[in-house]
């Protein structure tokens, strides 16, 4: 059976298509063109996404948690049946192996199934309960009661390297979704193909579990973005891309008349600190590993180690001739797009051109292949305030550099931008003789690693995808994890509400079983 | 003994006028200054105050939670022991009667003592704990673990409305210290006699806790705020006041090259929708009251109910009439300041201009008074989608509305902007009668109060200040209550962590015996 690609955006549950511009989805490869147009959304039709997830919000956002879950559930089997010539048209559009694809496939409707287990759970809903205290002098307290609803309709917008698990149904779109927001997509011109099918597994999840057919919406095309983030009914964004495209769409956000969150993951090199006793005991594992993270699916993650920092000792420089060795033996690998590559290039270019920076490891590599790079900076270039090291290389190349000394160490870590992830290959000893520089590092990261690699993103409870700028555009929120759904959520207070018209987290029977917090104590009981 | 007022800038706990511009405290009644020169800080010494938090901001972010309560505690204590020569200095500079700022001053110490117990319940820790499973197929999974800290260094702008409970040791101040934030007070013009014995007490609570000098930090002056808010260390900043002031903070905020989040309480109107059984139930006591929740203090309070509404019916008639008399009986009071008594007149004017209004009660005062105002408006001035009716105006004045019928009030709550609060007068049958009018205003407001009056916001659990812009900036935040918290909160995460360096919040053996979410549910057991 071939799949059918009809190339029209998702509005209200129906395809539309009015517009007369088109684009093309390109193998990763090979740069051929797949067969079917894809038709860029016209201004009334994003106006129209955002008019049908409007319209879907007041009743989406009581369907009760269970429901929600249930309809999570659904989408999360319908990924789960994409078969193989859903995954080989994936591999085709991403460049990215199959087992990888079939891999994030499972984390994809994984993550659907996490944020339907928080939906069960409930904490999301925050329920704190304040009651009446009639006597009280001078006053009396009425009695008041706060839930957490959905903020309204979130406008997503998708990553080029998670063409699953960060995009039409990643992240984003879960944890909106879980918190009972419709979603406005964006799919990323970069694997359209792709995200008609997600697209099509979520309307029959939608269909299946009755849902207001606007909660999901997908407009395509390359000029759509701005008036999709500017449009009235949008509440909040996320996105996932690079620090020009996000800040570009924060600063519309603020810019509206009625200014809206923006959760935009952007920018991140991701320090690995080499210590001292670390290197001495297992510099060579370290620098075998550390390759193939840098290397990992091309270097296309967010979480991709850019930076490698140790003190000079013998043991540093043994380390750095292994990783060059690590290095300069793996294989160039297609990247996911054109742009991506051009992107590649002239970022190894800017790193080339910077002053005191070495080319370790270089290489040719033919048509939309990147080969991988390896740099040695110098200590000046590293501790320069513009920190021209830490404007992110999206793909196969890190940057090490070897300090004189500890001090230059603790103020590169008081100087750094804010990361996503800094890792500490560590032992114990070395951990406790750098208090210092772990507590600076713990005020600009969203996640501190003790050996491991940064690459590799749980997706659970105690994740944080985030960190401050420039790593996101928020640095209290996590766009990997449940915890994702608070991005979306605000709190409400019901002032001497009746009980039975109360929403169900709030009233005395407690009919969800929900841990609250009542007159200041976490409680399951009833009132 | 007479209260020294020397009108210098508290930085890192020293005192600094460098500056050659001074302003003065003028009387809300009379106009007559206060003989202290309050000076103006510097560019230099703004950038002072905030490297003074930068550098606090390490050692007290590391501060236990049970010293920060303690810490609270003692700032209390100070604020509870300001005695009655400053209470008169405050209600010389307010004009605010007497038992006002007696219980406001409670209520600020009330405040401080609420997050001392939201540091030793120990839920704002968000303890998540997902532990490692080493034989997970087909990749293990590591330890993650996330705790929330303090974002960094705030800056808070007091409200002239509240001198004690939303200024200097206000909310803001309050919720940033105990999340571990040093603070950068800017002092408000209208009441820097009190701000200095407000500081003062503080920076004895300072002192006699030890917390390092430069948690704490206030400038005075007129042109020092965008200054601050642009200043890098500055990592949120918390305001109350106008929509104007509000939103030229956000937009200062959102451009700086690295943008930070404003939580700005700015606008409302605080409908009150009058439902019919209500209304003929007991339509003369809501007009009484309505009309002293309208003029207390000077309707000079974020949730003054500025927008009456009513269907139109014999009942809602007569009560118009009662409103009538209900405002036109309240006397002229003092207002908080010149620039306030200004604004006053010119929202007065704006709305005696606005096509469909009429003048039901006003009249004269002198000075510093104001005269109550009560307009009544036609629906399509209401329903005008500019909203001009949704236009603050700051002070004992408020519009009464008939409209003609049920759908013109479904109609109005689905284009009402966001606001603070809503307010029903209603029997459980008009409740019934009126789910969907309902449910509009729940996805408009922060706070829905069902009978009750929106003036009195009171400090606890549950309570949301706060609501959709341009109520304020962020409608997933609340300024007054212990959720406060949340705002100055991000979380971290920590992977294959030893133990025993790991935040005690997250150590195996729970130290602080949280509640943390462990593998997915709720326990306070040690691991």
């Amino acid at each position: 059976m071939t799949i059918t690609i009809l190339g029209h955006n998702y509005i209200d549950g129906q395809r539309s298509a009015k517009g007369s511009i088109t684009l093309q989805s390109l193998a990763a490869a090979s740069g051929e063109a797949h067969p079917a147009a894809f038709y860029e959304a016209t201004d009334a039709e994003v106006d129209a996404a955002v008019a049908a997830a409007v319209a879907a919000y007041p009743r989406y956002r009581k369907v009760p948690a269970e429901k929600r879950a249930a309809f999570l559930e659904a989408v999360a089997d319908e990924i789960d049946a994409l078969g193989d010539e859903f995954v080989t048209e994936v591999v085709r559009e991403s460049g990215l192996p199959t087992g990888r694809i079939v891999g994030e496939r499972s984390r994809t409707s994984g993550q659907m199934r996490l944020f339907a287990k928080v939906l069960r759970r409930g904490d999301f809903h925050g329920a704190r309960i304040d009651r009446a205290l009639p006597d009280r002098q001078p006053f009396a307290r009425p009695d008041l009661r706060q839930v957490k609803m959905g903020i309204g309709p979130v406008a997503v917008f998708g990553a080029s390297n998670f063409p699953l698990a960060f995009s039409v149904a990643g992240g984003d779109t879960a944890a909106a979704l879980a918190a009972g927001c419709p979603v406005v997509v964006k799919a990323h011109t970069g694997h359209m193909v792709t995200s008609e099918q997600v697209a099509d597994a979520i309307e029959r999840a939608v269909a299946r579990c009755g849902m207001p057919a606007g909660v999901f919406n997908m407009i395509y095309g390359v000029n759509v973005g701005a008036r999709l983030v500017k449009a009235d009914g949008i509440q909040a964004v996320g996105f996932t891309g690079s620090l020009k495209g996000g800040r570009a769409l924060c600063d519309m956000a603020a810019a509206r008349p009625q200014s809206i969150p923006v959760f935009a993951e952007m920018s991140s090199v991701n320090p690995v600190i080499l210590l001292p006793q670390a290197l001495k005991n297992r510099g060579a594992k370290i620098a075998g590993e550390l390759a193939a993270s840098v290397t990992m699916g091309c270097g296309q993650f967010c979480t991709n180690p850019g930076l490698v920092i140790g003190v000079r000792s013998p043991e540093m420089s043994e380390f750095v001739g292994q990783l060059k060795k690590a290095m300069a033996s793996q294989t160039p690998q297609t990247m996911l797009t054109a742009a991506t590559h051009a992107n590649y290039s002239a970022g190894i270019n800017r790193l080339r051109q910077l002053p005191g920076i070495e080319v370790l490891v270089t290489g040719d590599a033919t048509g939309q292949q990147a080969a991988p790079h390896l740099f040695k900076a110098n200590a000046a270039l590293l501790l320069d305030p513009a920190a021209p090291l830490e404007d992110e290389v999206f793909g196969p190349a890190t940057v090490v550099v070897e300090l004189a000394d500890r001090e230059q160490l603790l103020a590169f870590a008081a100087r750094m931008h804010g990361q996503l992830t800094a890792t500490l290959q560590a032992e114990r000893d070395d951990l406790l003789a750098h208090q210092d520089v772990i507590e600076c590092l713990e005020q600009k990261v969203g996640r501190l690693l003790f050996n491991g690699y940064p690459t590799g993103v749980e997706v659970c409870d105690a994740m944080v995808h985030g960190g401050p700028y420039p790593a996101t555009s928020d640095a209290r929120g996590t766009s990997v994890g449940s915890l994702a759904i608070d991005r979306f959520l605000r709190p409400v207070c019901y002032q001497n509400y009746p009980d039975e018209l109360l929403p169900p987290a709030l009233q005395n029977a407690n009919p969800l079983g929900l841990l609250r917090l009542v007159d200041g104590s976490m409680t399951q009981a009833a009132i």
